[in-house]
Formats: C-alpha cells, sequence, structure tokens
C-alpha cells in the first residue's frame, strides 16, 4: 500500500475553471497486479494540460469524451513508468505514454488507456506530452491529412505557439508555405517569428478589427487556416479565405468556458470561395503514430524541429497549470512534472 | 429594330426584393450581328428564378457573382431559340440554355453566357431551367461528387420541393438512401412524399423546435446533410450529424435578405463528429454536363424521375415570380414562360 497523491475533480465546472475547482488529495493504492488480470501499474512522470479537458470538466452526453467523474482524479495524456504489467506488451521499467491519472500513481488497461511504448529516449521525456504525443500527431494528421497542403500556399495558424499550433507552423515552412500565427502576447509573436520560423505573426488582442489583421498579413488571401480557437477569430477567417481554401477544425479554446458559443455569421463564405472545412479527432488517426515517430524524431535531432514547452514542477500545481492555460498564461506546450524518472 | 420588353433593376435592393424594386419596360434592339462579331442573338423562351439571383440585388464586392447593373434587366438562366449567330457552333433555329437577359431578345457571347446547346426536345423545353439545367447538375454534383453517398445512408434536405431539393431527394432515393425533406407548407410536405418518394417529411414553420423534430426523424442521425437554407435549421443539423457525416452547401435562402446573417453555434460538432463541409459553385463542374444528361433524360423518360415546375405566364410577371421565391410561394422549381417556341 502506498501513498498516492492526487488531483480531484470536486464537481462539474460552469464558465471558466478555476483551481478551487480541483482538490489536491491523498489516497492510498496498492501497487500490484492481480493473477489473470492484463492491467500495468504506473508511475506517472509528466501530465499534459490540453483544452480539450475543459469539456470533460462538464457533463457531458453524448459527445466524443467523457465526462470526468466528479471526486475522481482527472485524467489525461501523460508519461509514465511501468512499475508491474499483466499485459505481455509492457514490461517492467518500460517508459509509456497514453491516457493517465493526474496522480503519482496510476493503474490503467492498456488499450482503454491508448498506451504507447516509448522507443526513443534520447529525447526530453516530457515530449512525448508534447511532440512526441497527442498534440505532435494531432499537427501531423490535422495539416498533411486534412489541409492537404501545397508548396506556396499561404497558411495561417490561430493559438500558433500552443502545443499544437508550433508544430503546424514549422511542417508548413517545411513544405515551403508563407506561414502566419497569431498568439495572446507580444513574448509568444516573437517566439513564432524568432523560434518557430513564421514568416509573420500577431497579437490578436491587439488588434480592433481581426478582419483588417488577416487582410494586412494575407492580401491574396488564405489557402488553409488550422483552426484551434474558433469564434471571432474564425469568422474573420472566413471573409478572408481563398477559393478551394481547406479549414482544419482542431479545437476551439475561445468557447470553451462560454455557457452559450459565439455565433458564426460568415458560412455563405464557404459556399462562395468552394472551401472545405473538416472537423478532426487525433484518436482517429492513433494508427498513423508510427509514421509520424519515423519521421519526427529525425527531424528533431537534426534541429529542424523545435518544440517549446512549459513545465509545472509538481502534481500540487497541476490545477494552477490546467486553469492557466484558458488565460493563456503557458508559453507553449503545458506540461506538469509530476517526478523525474 | 424590334420592341424588346425588359425587367429592370431599378436600384440595389435591401431586405426582402418587392415587385417595385423592378420595372417592365419597353426597349428596342436590333436582331443583327455586326460582320466579325461572335455574338448570338436569341428569342428568350423560359427564365429561371434562383435563389442566388437575390445576392446579385446587392452592390456586391468580391463575389463569385457579379452584381446587376441598377438601370439594366436582370439576367439568370433561360431557355432561348436562336434567330441569328455569329459563332460557328450554333445555328439558327438552335434551341439553347445559358446565361440570358429578363427580356424578350438578348444579344449574347456564348463563353460568357455558358451557352449550351438543347439536343433532346422531346421534353419539356422547360426543363432546361430546371432538371435538365442549372438545378439538374447543382443536385447532381452537390449529392454524387460533395456528399459521397452510400446505399442505406440517412439523408436530410431542406428546402425540398425546391428546384435542386426535390432531386436530391429523388438521387437519394434510387441510390437507397432514407431520405426526410423539409418544406414549409402542408402541400410541399405532402408532395415530397407522395411525388417524390421522400420517406419522411415535415413542415418545419410548424416545430417549435427544429433539433426535437429532427431527433424525431432521425434517431440514429444524418449521414449527409443538403443545406439549401441556412441559418436555425443548419444550426440544429449539426446537433444531428453522425460520425463521419457530410455537409453540402449549395445556398441559404433564409440569410440572403437579413441585413446581418444569423449566427450559428453548434460548429464545435464538427469537430466532435468528423464532419466534413464543403461549399460548391455549379459552374466549377459544368464539364459533368454531357454525363448527367445521358444518366438523367432516360430516367425522365422512364419516369424514374419526375420535376415538378411552377411557371408563371408572361415576363410581366417575372419579379411577382422571383419575390415569391424569398416567401416560399412557388411549388416547385420557378419558371417564367416569356415565351412558346
Amino acid at each position: 500500500m502506498m501513498n498516492n497523491k492526487q488531483i480531484i475533480l470536486k464537481h462539474y465546472v460552469e464558465g471558466y475553471p478555476k483551481e478551487s475547482d480541483m482538490e489536491f488529495k491523498n489516497n492510498n493504492i496498492k501497487l500490484n497486479v492481480q493473477e489473470g488480470s492484463n492491467v500495468v501499474v504506473l508511475m506517472n512522470l509528466y501530465l499534459s494540460c490540453d483544452p480539450y479537458m475543459r469539456s470533460r470538466m462538464k457533463n457531458l452526453e453524448d459527445s466524443y469524451v467523457e465526462s470526468f467523474t466528479p471526486g475522481y482524479p482527472i485524467t489525461g495524456c501523460g508519461v509514465a513508468k511501468v512499475l508491474k504489467s499483466g499485459d505481455s506488451n509492457f514490461q517492467e521499467g518500460d517508459l509509456v505514454w497514453g491516457m493517465i491519472g493526474w496522480e503519482e500513481y496510476s493503474i490503467v488497461t492498456p488499450t482503454q488507456s491508448y498506451l504507447f511504448k516509448i522507443h526513443d529516449k534520447n529525447v526530453p521525456l516530457s515530449y512525448y506530452t508534447g511532440i512526441l504525443g497527442m498534440p505532435g500527431i494531432t499537427a501531423y494528421v490535422g495539416f498533411y491529412e486534412v489541409c492537404s497542403p501545397k508548396k506556396g500556399e499561404t497558411v495561417f495558424v490561430s493559438a500558433a505557439s500552443g502545443a499544437v499550433g508550433q508544430l503546424v507552423g514549422q511542417f508548413a515552412k517545411m513544405l515551403g508555405c508563407y506561414v502566419i500565427g497569431s498568439a495572446g502576447t507580444k513574448q509568444k509573436v516573437d517566439m513564432l517569428k524568432s523560434k518557430f520560423g513564421f514568416d509573420e505573426a500577431f497579437n490578436y488582442k491587439e488588434e480592433q478589427d481581426l478582419d483588417a489583421a488577416l487582410k494586412r498579413y494575407f492580401s491574396d488571401g488564405i489557402d488553409i487556416y488550422f483552426d484551434n480557437v474558433g469564434g471571432k477569430m474564425f469568422d474573420a477567417v472566413l471573409l478572408n479565405m481563398k477559393l478551394h481554401g481547406r479549414i482544419a477544425m482542431c479545437g476551439m479554446i475561445s468557447q470553451y468556458n462560454l455557457k452559450k458559443t459565439e455565433g458564426v455569421h460568415n458560412l455563405l463564405c464557404l459556399i462562395a470561395k468552394r472551401i472545405c472545412m473538416k472537423g478532426f479527432i487525433v484518436s482517429d488517426h492513433f494508427h498513423l503514430y508510427p509514421k509520424y515517430i519515423e519521421m519526427i524524431i529525425p527531424q528533431i535531432k537534426g534541429g529542424n524541429m523545435v518544440y517549446v514547452e512549459d513545465i509545472a514542477e509538481g502534481l500540487e500545481n497541476a490545477p494552477k497549470a490546467l486553469v492557466g492555460l484558458f488565460y493563456g498564461r503557458n508559453v507553449g506546450k503545458q506540461v506538469v512534472m509530476v517526478s523525474r524518472e
């Protein structure tokens, strides 16, 4: 029997989440695998804070994700070390990433938790919550599969310094696109240009008129919009799309905390401009993960791809880190370090 | 020199168009082709009233269609007879359809007017404004190319008794889909079921809650939505789409007369349900017209496809017919008969 610190969701959340919606609690856990069980016992190392987790704080019916259960630990993507295993695919000492609890130790069923074994350890392990994990494959699938990009096209990325956006921008540059990103602070805007190689970037909070801002950067329009925010930005982008443009709908962080989402008014542009707009969910595409890893790891090691993380130290700081995401306090991918290997 | 009665757009229009926005006027026309010119002189037979024409009554900048010019005749699709021709592809006596003026005689350049020669005359000539013309190829491309339909799928069509909707419903039934349509009167709803073979139909004006209405008819959700209306119906459909559903955005008749379009709030469903939504413009697909005609004419002659038209007699009644479209007064495809062959 071990002591197991946990982050508990106290109740369903309305509006912006607060740290007080969560509770840091001590529980006990038995770190063993019963005879015949296929669970694995994990020591958790890094947790991922992702915008979609906001949806799970609501009482969802009929959604693609399940609600968190009030009174129980929050769950999310994370990196962990296998302590004991009832599944022959995983051995004691293996490093893995997948859906784990916000706690020191978790006991999970590998298939239910989408558990992937980590083969390459010559990269920061925390990357498996980001560029080498769910946000990585999200950016890869969303850009290459959903957007059908071609060299020379113009690409706009919102929330561009975030876990997914910074990757989409770099993929687009690698392909020879003209790439602009938006973010919410001067520091992030600078980072987009100096660190990730975006051609231009702007602070959407400083723009009175998003349509005018987009017209300033895309005088001939946008071929590809990778949408991470929804709402007003999405509506302004519709006015600036080129004929036969493509929109990947990855998430809508600007809408998750609203009681009623903002209305989008410019959908008629989709007809006039023959736009194709697609929503996608990364878990449908996890079979591409091995192909992605094979492509991306050499790019990281060769210095062609960079990744910026914002690491909060200690499980007790996880609620603050998660809440901060919705105020744009993170600079780069928000991670929580639970324990070093 | 001949007398040429015309329907003139008096000024740009705000809100719902009125008959008084147009003027029935006598003008003169010289029915000849100057040496070296490639124009053709047409005697107009049938005119098509189509919802997209509302957009052209505005002062449009940067649109896929051109504004009408106040002081000049309205233009639109129509059927005509060639009186004189400076283009070797067209001979005196040929019947054609394409973009013509709302007038007794028009002089057009065949390529600019998308002029198609009519080969099969053993069908009502007015059909070349509908099932054998622009709405026909719209329904064909929108359903088969944009929606990627499969046998057994569930299909919802709005404005289902209109020029395009009645065809989409019949195409879907031919393929073995389960098809529901919405329309705005009991007569139209009855026609959808008894005439066009829709599995079910409902009067959207009698529904307090469109979401509930859709749930009544699609207990397992909608695979394909062919959208002709936009607005509230579109928003309600988003809540009822199935995973991996497809939406063809053909037009938004509910929005054309509004100063500010209604806000759409349920776009997050596109992500959760991995929806693909595409706008399209029929003129991009005119190269498929010969293939379409080859398919559809035997279906008409064999009685497998039916088409309902609402024919206004006489050019002087064209403004009333066009205005009526936006109040749903037409039952079936709205046509104006200018002259019998």
